[in-house]
């Protein structure tokens, strides 16, 4: 499929058919995956496929059970410096990338690598569904797949063959995640707008109507989300555990 | 052009032909990356169009004046919590999502978002490159655009049409960044393969010869790097600039 068509009609799944992706898709979409740029060359990142139904279901029950891990097959995306510190020690130099750097660039590696692999799928009319609770469980994820020192899972990318047609989510208008030459304030005329687009989208096949009282109050649920907080206890506490702790130059609680 | 294709055909492009993009494939691929998935409807970021003259002048400077920001448009994109504290504050509520989670997530959402619209563009022949450097000169960055608090810019995104045709760059072996189930530690034997592909790379149009002693001094090169150390320091003034030294309950220095 026209790369802009699937961009343009890009739908998450939650709902998947029980049924495999084939081996040989899965590795089209892996090496889709591992065309993306990557930063000075570093490859920042590591993909585990997952496959196997027990660690499935094990990543499913941590993740809060969601729908979209019913798929065929989870891609696990983490940021990784673990083979850049390999690298350095065979070659007898200390590794300069540190600290928030290393967090932000693992993520935009991992990112660049996961967004090839959902748009091939979709363009092969499978469906995808980031699973972003994977960061608030990062602790409990690093000790399902026992991941090595100075990795940090990231999110997971569900993908597997659709059983659902939902219509297209609402977005912010782009007004207002788009500016040119300079950052654009938005008026305080422009905040109900935000409010109807995050207010209106729905996790199903078709739009719910709400009230505007609805809408407010789902957005206020979205903003506020007590998952935020105790999920970043446990990103703080995975840091620890992989070391990042010291990257960061603090005690992390 | 079909999305794997395009995909599979990705080069970074550092020579840039001295014309426009029109205006209205601007439009089309800013509805691409808009459409992008985004965490929790959050739209964590911003897209800054760069198409002034004396604003990408001036970017280019900061970013070490190379070859790729003498693209026809910039895109700068930003992690952005200042929308959503904007919302937070119209609804009476407090922000939920803070510290290493936002730093995160806001990556994520601007990635996705970015690697919708570089896609977008290579599949209609345009070049891009993406300019990693903006992150180590985040302070400056937020200065020359004037960023509001609770903004961070984290990569710039070239793009134009090419006046050059590279070959494909090297990335490491797929079997090194994917794993099955579970982490697989490399080998000590795969290390080789490792600086081979990396020390292969190249920024011209071909590929560069080297001896293994050039390539094993390459790689060295790109792990010591001193602009990690310095965009660190960069970076940690930005996030103080920006606000999140509260989030991050520390000191930044």
């Amino acid at each position: 499929m026209d790369a802009v068509k699937a961009i343009l009609s890009h739908r998450s799944i939650r709902s998947y058919k029980d049924k495999e992706i084939p081996a040989e898709t899965v590795d089209l979409l892996l090496r889709c995956a591992v065309r993306a740029p990557v930063t000075a060359m570093g490859h920042f990142y590591s993909i585990l496929v997952v496959r196997d139904q027990a660690k499935k279901d094990q990543l499913r029950d941590v993740c809060g059970g969601q729908g979209a891990l019913r798929s065929s097959t989870y891609f696990l995306f983490c940021a990784d410096f673990h083979r850049t510190e390999l690298l350095a020690d065979a070659l007898g130099v200390e590794r300069g990338i540190h600290g928030y750097t290393a967090l932000v660039i693992g993520t935009v590696d991992a990112t660049l690598a996961a967004q090839n692999l959902a748009i091939a799928a979709e363009s092969m009319e499978l469906g995808t569904c980031y699973v972003g609770s994977v960061l608030h469980k990062a602790f409990t994820v690093c000790e399902v797949f026992d991941l090595p020192p100075r990795t940090i899972p990231l999110f997971c990318l569900a993908v597997g063959f659709p059983n659902e047609d939902p219509e297209l989510r609402p977005r912010l208008p782009t007004e207002a995640l788009v500016h040119l030459d300079r950052y654009r304030e938005p008026a305080a005329e422009e905040i109900p707008a935000f409010i109807d687009s995050i207010g209106s989208s729905f996790a199903g096949e078709r739009p719910v109507s709400r009230s505007l009282e609805g809408k407010k109050s789902f957005v206020r649920g979205l903003i506020q989300g007590s998952w935020w907080q105790s999920g970043e206890e446990e990103l703080r506490k995975a840091l620890t555990r992989q070391g990042f702790d010291k990257e960061l130059d603090k005690e992390l609680r």
